[in-house]
């Protein structure tokens, strides 16, 4: 891509996206808990075509119309997320440090230990001093719970 | 200014900056009414030094620090606007329309006739189809109900 489209892109997403690390619980999962990284960018339903154009840019992801009046564009997955913050970095400013973190989440082993998980969602918990986010249920410490009551981190 | 960084701040304007052409009531003024062109960037207030920075880029405008922690970038006046406007017109996406008719509201005269000033209220009331503005109180038409009581309009 050039230049200036990823610039474009990147102030677009220091203005109106979202980058997200996530603690989601998954009852099926052999540790209980899965990180997943994300990006979204919305806009109202009639702007859904600016959406289109963006995804034949990064490719990856997933258009959906909701119910009330928005369509969101979402990318998730380590690798997916990655591919395209790597490519946005030199050009992002107010999620640069954010887009780092998650960058760094993204290295962690597809097999992942519980030592690792726990190690990774302390870098989760981080993101949230940059995202703003006001309510994460699931923390590092709720991850650290849960091993312990399913004896999963031996001693 | 760089295409990447007329790029970048453009993305960013998209995503998150406002630009607006608005009716204002001046009791001192002959017509009564000013048409005021402006573009407002607003952030956390943790994140004012992104605002200062784009001040040193565009140049024009101020930076306030609101009691609601928020901080906002303005920049207000129809010259200002218009320079403003012309440098990032071919990098912009969602807010390309809207620019171009806050840029054709900039070409109105410094001295302006009763005609035009209704002319250019129907320029600015075309712009609230591209701000999703809900409520707007001063329109063309509340400019002709004030010329019509002032006798303004002479027949």
């Amino acid at each position: 891509m050039q230049k200036e489209l990823l610039s474009y892109i990147a102030g677009f997403l220091d203005g109106d996206g979202c980058v997200m690390a996530q603690l989601v619980h998954r009852k099926d999962y052999r540790l209980g808990y899965q990180i997943r990284l994300s990006i979204v960018f919305y806009q109202k339903e009639q702007n859904v075509q600016f959406l289109e154009w963006l995804k034949t840019k990064l490719v990856y992801g997933y258009i959906r119309r909701r119910n009330d009046g928005m369509a969101e564009y979402t990318i998730v997955g380590a690798d997916y997320t990655a591919k395209i913050l790597k490519k946005l970095l030199p050009y992002l400013r107010l999620k640069r440090k954010l887009a780092e973190i998650v960058l760094e989440i993204s290295k962690m082993p597809k097999k992942i230990t519980p030592e690792d998980l726990l190690k990774y969602s302390e870098l989760v918990d981080l993101t949230a001093k940059y995202t703003y986010s006001k309510k994460r249920t699931n923390t590092k410490s709720v991850v650290e719970d849960y091993f312990k009551k399913h004896k999963i981190l031996s001693p």
